[in-house]
């Protein structure tokens, strides 16, 4: 049995990488694609991958058919809300990327965006990180997206917070990401020249993901009856790739720990959760997680190191951001919102070496 | 069903990639992964990108279980030609990747390598290039690994030969090609700071794949009843890049052409070929073939511009070196080797942007 | 004694270069630096490795102050020439790095550009190549740029052609060049996830360089009383680097030659020449021309190799685009046009590694 | 007036960079280079950039006249103490670029490398990072090199813990180097299909350096009559490029702060330091400190930013680790220690772009 979805605006690279899934999904049929600046052109023009797996065009969201299982938003901010406004009541599901239904708070949303244009929709979305809300998500219709870097960060903290592990006030995280998460739209930032080999600290404090890896660790805290006080000193930097985050996260340890500490706490909070892969081979030159072994799939590779001189671990946490930062998990939420097996058309391995 | 099958010498990247191939071919289960020098070893310590797809360890080749439907070797040159002579009377299919059975002329085979351990057995072998030998290679019991390089110049050449477009005998090929080409053996000149962005004509003459591309393309000339006089000028350069092959060629056209000239040609050569993509998206910037987009499939992307102020057709073809030069084609091979449909195992689009 | 100069069109990468060099050269004074677009910035502001060094601001090209030695123009074609047009007979020299004044031949030029401006300056100008024209650029007052591109194939081949070593009628040159030669100008071809990793035949015939190649060579032949049939099948890639050409040069060898005729030939050509450097370290990594120690340097690296099994020479030349490209011969030719040494302020050697 | 040097274990990376730099130094005459491995090499064989600049050639450094000035040694720690221990007494001038004399405490020295060969020479040595220790090099007959990462880290913190602003005693130091810190040596880790386009946090935790970061601000710390409680939480990273480091070092501030605050701190502790440069260049690309604008010098771009919803500041510090990290400061004290300018044969900016 196969479900509808249409995509709505999918010419980005979010988009194009959603498409490229869905077309290998075994119980996915895609409806409509749709792109407002690229009506009437064939997907592959735009996506020179998918020569050979599709014919399909562009059309505008002016004819989109909402007679479909499930819409997939790939709109900007601000753009997506109202959108989903428009659609929620027919039933359709949704799973909007964009970061419109992110934060909980609106008020969060307003001092890292602007002022939510449907705040009364909020209560009804669930935040798509199935590691954390995999229930919920069977449950929804409205699913949001989630922020690429703000994932890696709270794969690689949720454990050690959950267990008591570490100083949930105190942690930074120092993530490294590559171009292509910046999306289709280039300027000078963009440019070969001016970006390749450089490491630029781009928006190294107030970034917005900030305000989801708080949100979902204070959901934590609360949750195990501690305070919420959640605090990531958050510093993105543009490195030379152009698929990939590794976030490294130093976080003052609660008490003194060993390695088995902290692996109790992960393997008990990933238990049933198939693209997380613990890392931790000593003795190979991949014995902490690295991007490139991810590129390309929807694991997560996770790992850590406790310091010997300092109260601190060192956690690393490796993902490909269009994929499990992006499109990966949708695909796991579509799967547990239709009662699949999560890993539906999900289940490949990267590729060594890339 | 399932075919069992064993690779022997696979800690090399060619050996890795296959493997990977095999553990997702929905008709293959792999025996045994062989490795002098890494047995005892699970196979994920030098492949990352397979962790969670396999528990297998490297066995030593002396453990070898023949009991198999197929051999695959990765083996050096020279070594895997007696390894051939061994197991062939056993009525194994194998599927040789070394260059050791690429070449019907134990005297050219000489020239470029050694003299030949087992000339006897030459007879035997089909040249693994499903696009060229499809009959062949469904009715042998021994087939070659093909260069890849070698690879991507015939397939950009055989249509224009095949029709007679181009002169074969001053044919020039410019190949620039990724490092992983190289293997998983270093040196210093693959040491990251040399190696890293540079252009190295590293053999501007007299490279080994020569010989392939001039065999494969006289084949064609004799099958036209024309002269065997092909002459490839091949010069491969290190480019920045792991993986992939974009090969330039230059070839004086024989008399005045149109593009539908050449279309013809392509088309009409490549029908029923599902892995070859003609590209000229003219209006677009992947308006010509680029490695890009065949990262990580067994697709060559084909494409050319006429020369309207010299008497010059450009040719550029684009593969994944270890994929579609190598362990792509050998999964074609045991495909058709096995009555199953050529695609089983290799379908998958590449990724955008990568 | 110092001379004064102004660079109009500044705020590009050659005018950025240029300015550079500008800034280190003991017998160079810069007067103004004009940009339109950027006029009041301060010039670090586009060149932050010029920090600590200047703080001059771009100014309006409507304030240029012509009461200076020297005006090097880094102006778009058909913008420079009414430019030069004038201010030639103020008496000021010039050194116009635009195109416009490179062919001799207005219909040439209309046939890879327009029509040209002001047909009736040609015959004032001197190819801005010192290696080929020294004598003349010393006594000229408008010397024009060079293509970067053409000047890595010309220095490549003229001693060649001019020791009649091979048929300039069937030349073909294969160039791999870096993301800067397309300037500060940015789209989607440039936009790092598209442009990083790749191998680009952006445009494998009609490049406009082709007219400047074939000029240069004919005027050769010319010289020694031979048929003008240069004829240069080009074709270069964007190749993933950010400074940087290497060509590679196939040409069919007019009689059976040796290492030694090929080294005579370019040793007598390059006598008196320092910028160039022939190469052929054999047993090293670095035996051939390679593009990182020419890097940051004004230097073209040159070798070849003859193929034994064909009629080919395969001539490698290796320069920093925007130097030896571009910027640097336009110092040697202020140099020259004021009787100071040919090296000054640019005898710099590059980095290794980098 | 010419100083003769010459510089022992010259064949690595940071040896071809000093010499480098002294063939160009107005006022240093290269005596003698030495390699044991590459005796009678000439040095152009390793180093392709000094083509047509040098015609030396490595001697053993049992051959080694002690008749010059100043001994630059490239040793590798353990071996170089010794080494100095033989030849300070002839009163010769040691610049040593080794960890064996940064340390002034013996039982650091043995916890992060081993034994001290001859800790009776430690308090003759002054550690040689110049913005630190001027007048004392300006006395000393032993300078000591700087760890890379560690003097990135070291210059972003000083003035940050000399002027109280910042907590020492929970400083996160997040690094980003290229491949050429690793040296000429090459093993898998540094295999280009490997390391390309990585990010890989290789030490996370029990870096050597962190010991020279702690010594040095504990210094600072003393001076002012603090504690020294000086905790530097230190994990380096390598990520694709050859040259240059990024470290981001995320500080707990002492109180809220202005930018005001920070500028006076930072301005202050540099009066007088002609290579540190100061980088704010806000509404421009490189607002903060980058790579790339300081590859090929010997400066150290520095930068910050308040985090206006945590109590930190984030401080960037961005060097060429070969030369900014190494033979650059070598140089500095060299000039120091003969009362020549600080930036004599050093000063010259970067390239743009690279």
């Amino acid at each position: 049995m196969s479900y509808k979805i249409s995509i709505v605006g999918a010419s980005g690279y979010t988009g194009g990488e959603l498409m490229r899934w869905a077309l290998l999904h075994p119980q996915m049929e895609i409806a409509q694609v749709t792109s407002e600046r690229f009506a009437g052109t064939p997907v592959t023009k735009l996506n020179p991958n998918l020569r050979g797996f599709t014919q399909a065009e562009f059309v505008s969201s002016k004819q989109l058919n909402t007679d479909v299982d499930t819409l997939f938003l790939c709109l900007p901010h601000k753009v997506s809300a109202p959108f989903v406004k428009q659609y929620i009541d027919t039933g359709v599901k949704i799973i909007d990327l964009s970061a419109d239904f992110r934060l909980h708070n609106p008020k969060t949303y307003e001092h890292y965006y602007q002022p939510h244009p449907c705040p009364e929709l909020l209560p009804r979305a669930v935040y798509g990180l199935p590691e954390l809300h995999r229930e919920a998500i069977k449950k929804t219709q409205l699913v949001s997206g989630i922020g690429c870097l703000a994932s890696s960060v709270i794969l690689a903290c949720a454990p050690l917070v959950k267990a008591g592990l570490i100083d949930p006030s105190r942690i930074i995280a120092d993530s490294k990401i590559g171009s292509s998460a910046g999306g289709a739209a280039f300027d000078i930032s963009t440019h070969h020249p001016e970006r390749q080999g450089t490491v630029r600290a781009y928006k190294p404090t107030g970034h917005r993901h900030t305000a989801e890896m708080e949100q979902e660790l204070n959901e934590i805290l609360a949750a195990n009856g501690q305070a919420a006080n959640a605090s990531v000193g958050f510093s993105p930097h543009a490195v030379e790739m152009v698929r990939g985050i590794l976030s490294t996260i130093h976080a003052p340890v609660s008490r003194p720990l060993t390695d088995l500490d902290v692996w109790k706490a992960y393997r008990s909070f990933y238990s049933g959760s198939p693209f997380i892969r613990l890392v931790k081979d000593k003795g190979t030159l991949f014995k902490y997680p690295e991007v490139k072994p991810v590129v390309g799939t929807n694991f997560a590779d996770i790992g850590f190191e406790l310091d010997a001189d300092h109260p601190r671990i060192v956690v690393m946490s490796a993902i490909d951001n269009l994929i499990r930062g992006s499109a990966g998990p949708a695909i796991q939420c579509f799967n547990l919102m239709h009662n699949l097996d999560e890993k539906t058309g999900l289940w490949v391995p990267g590729y060594h070496p890339i």
